[in-house]
């Protein structure tokens, strides 16, 4: 065990310095404007850097095969310790949070969920800003590192079904983990450069144009400004938002396999379901829609880009969905669960799960009625054991739990029931607003206390690590 | 199928006689109190009687074999068909009811639910409050009857875990369940009888004890006063409540094994849990709750008897517990998921499914951290098949999408957010009380729209049948 802590803190510590020589970015941006608050961003890049240049320095050398209980630690050391070691900018630069809001915002940035306590960011100097981007742009590559190659291998919530080769479990997989990695970050950068042309093209500010990009491929949602994308009146910037949060909800897997040159690249099932729902939803939106402009060109945009920014969880808003008539919070709410597709930056309980949960209960109904048939279960055309099929089932089940129990410890520190069931929801979901008068899309986290603040990061953190992973660290066995 | 059908309505018919001649007892109770509207009873009852009378002749003599294809179409027929069929003493009688609400009344009765459209309990007739009462006492029956023969001969939800012998399934059926009905009936009789003596001795009137014993005991909790459980101001009245409420969450089973003189009743761990929990949130309770009088003796009354009313799904209420602070609400949402044991009136996923689930969650973490270490499932000291936890969680999963559907559709009719959601979960878990200004504990379902009581009433049939039944009937291989 302490081998493979040590081995983990190393590797930890390693992403720490990197994170801070990114804080360089914001004194840098700052310097340019000739914001005087830019020693800050230094100082805090120096006090970070040189704590985990300790750290690594102390833990040099230390290695670790790469069983599951490494894989446990390590991916539990980097998301529950970086994002509380990176709270310098927001501390002591011009945002000056307190230290639990500041928790929640960096939490907030790494696991791309997108909710803030930052009201008057049209205001905030633009080194605050890049920040807030950078974190959730940096926190994009975790997750896709995460999902594409540690959760398979962990085999947690079913994702092996999207193992890229079926001997992931083997020696090969850091070789191979490499060479995943790289071209998951040529496609990640090339999809953001992408983004940005796109949104400048349709009149954003080269500023907000690298901004939002940062923030939509990574899912995110933070923007520079308190009206979000609301605050761009060009439609064709909702429609170019809207594509590229549906690019970055699908598996990146597809890309990879694409810039591999792989043969036979499979249309896997949740792709289309996912496009499915984008476009159900929306219908169903546009019939309910209640008050003006039921049928504009713009509130047409509005009403694709929401259900994409909520169901891909970015978090964006083009304007306040739950004064849509009263269909539009519970369809919201619902959608919170859905969640992009496996192997993106969205979090939720993911389309492939939706599926699986569906076609088990299919295969339920079909043993009530013939109790000696034999129905096998399937995902797309092929046949699917089905243990991983319990697995993403497990795994749906324990979401409900921590929903459950986060509500519980919200309501307990006072909050109105709506704020805890909708709060905890969006957290663990990584999706961004809330609902209700206190966290709902028109409004911020700012009004809750601190230690709700510090609640919800935690949950934000055990959504993105898909839960079970954390919950590992409570089992015994790990520790023996 | 045509026999099958035919067949089915035969025995609805049959039950739909007995209930004709049950409407006798409010025009017998009215005559006896001089009210005038006893011949609207008669008249209900006489044409409830002849319709189905009609039917019956027609059908006279049509049998089918005990297939799972007859037992689910029996058990939708009888749940759907009948409860339409018999709300004439709410329509013709004084309570004057229109045709959906009358629908929704008479469904959470059989359902024994709980939730009313009727306000001014105190000043109705007493013929139109026993007919409640007796809705809710004869669906008692009905549950324990579905609960303990019929759902676990189908194989639905893990229930098969309590067959009361492992070769249930087989043709000696029919002999064992009328001997397993007839014990339901003797326990159910004497309980109520009981219960109705302590009330009676805690200073209710003899006609509130009657009523509200068989409430009690079919955990329906139609009272006969706008204050609930709150207008009796003995304390001693509601742990007599608590102790009964508390004994018709147990399983039927465990009486049926005493009076039948069984050897070793095995103690099942969902028995254990059940007191648990019960013993759990009311020590939250009492530490969270905030204002006057927290630690009376009325107030530890208060908190034993509504935790025990929502966690068996009755749904009296002693008092308006969500003003108890900020942390009652999210609490009592929760317990509206648990529900009582397995073989019990209570609704709700029941306790035995929160175990599996837990199992199962703990199994997948072991696995994730020694990915080839066996590790078997078991339920309380027996080794239990994986496949019979699977429907555990299939249900449950089932469960959590028609709880997503019916919040949506609620939603689109007009409802808020609080009550779409609360609505729908106390609907499907079949509790009584929602959360909120609209249908929470201290208000009815009167103010909502008549499309939307329709919605809660076919809600709370599905979740009686503990949806899977329900579901099957979608399925093309049942009408093959």
């Amino acid at each position: 065990m302490g081998q493979d802590f040590r081995a983990a803190l190393h590797v930890t510590s390693v992403v720490g310095l990197i994170l801070a020589a990114a804080m360089f970015v914001p004194a840098l941006v700052n310097f340019g404007d000739g914001h005087d608050s830019w020693p800050d961003f230094a100082m805090a890049a120096l006090l970070t850097g040189l704590s985990w240049g300790m750290i690594a320095a102390a833990t040099h050398g230390a290695t670790a095969p790469f069983t599951p209980r490494f894989g446990i630690v390590l991916v539990n050391m980097l998301w529950w310790v970086l994002p509380v070691s990176v709270i310098g900018p927001l501390v002591l630069g011009p945002a000056q949070l307190s230290i639990p809001a500041a928790i929640f915002e960096t939490a907030s940035g790494f696991t791309t969920t997108g909710s803030t306590v930052i009201t008057g960011l049209d205001g905030l100097d633009h080194g605050t800003l890049v920040w807030r981007s950078l974190l959730q742009w940096f926190g994009g590559t975790g997750i896709l590192s995460l999902g594409l190659i540690v959760l398979p291998f962990l085999n947690v919530g079913g994702l092996q079904l999207f193992r890229l080769e079926s001997s992931d479990r083997s020696e090969k997989v850091l070789p191979r983990a490499a060479a995943i990695i790289r071209a998951i970050v040529v496609i990640y950068v090339g999809l953001t450069a992408a983004c940005a042309l796109g949104y400048r093209v349709t009149g954003m500010s080269p500023f907000d144009a690298i901004n939002h990009a940062m923030t939509t491929l990574s899912t995110g949602g933070f923007s520079t400004h308190d009206a979000s994308m609301g605050y761009f009146t060009n439609t064709a910037t909702l429609w170019v938002g809207s594509f590229f949060m549906a690019l970055a909800g699908l598996p990146f897997t597809l890309f990879v396999a694409l810039l591999l040159s792989r043969k036979n690249v499979r249309l896997d099932p949740q792709v289309i379901w996912f496009f499915a729902i984008i476009a159900a939803t929306t219908l169903i939106l546009l019939l309910f829609r209640s008050g003006d402009a039921v049928l504009s060109p713009r509130s047409l945009a509005e009403d694709v880009f929401n259900v994409i920014s909520v169901i891909t969880t970015t978090g964006f808003a083009a304007n306040d969905y739950t004064t849509w008539g009263p269909l539009a919070g519970p369809l919201f709410f619902l959608l919170t669960f859905f969640g992009g597709c496996a192997g993106s930056t969205a979090g939720g309980l993911k389309i492939y799960r939706l599926i699986v949960l569906w076609k088990m209960v299919r295969g339920a109904l079909k043993e009530l009625i013939h109790p000696h048939g034999v129905f096998p279960m399937r995902y797309g055309t092929e046949r699917i054991d089905p243990l991983i099929f319990n697995a993403a089932l497990v795994m749906s089940v324990s979401f409900a739990g921590f929903l459950g129990l986060t509500t519980l410890v919200l309501g307990a520190q006072g909050n109105d029931f709506v704020t805890a069931l909708s709060g905890a929801l969006t957290a663990l979901a990584n999706v961004g607003p809330g609902l209700g008068e206190v966290i709902g899309p028109a409004s911020t986290f700012k009004g809750l206390p601190s230690s709700s603040l510090l609640v919800l990061a935690a949950a934000m953190i055990v959504g993105r690590l898909e839960i079970m992973v954390v919950l590992a660290l409570f089992m015994r066995q790990l520790w023996r």
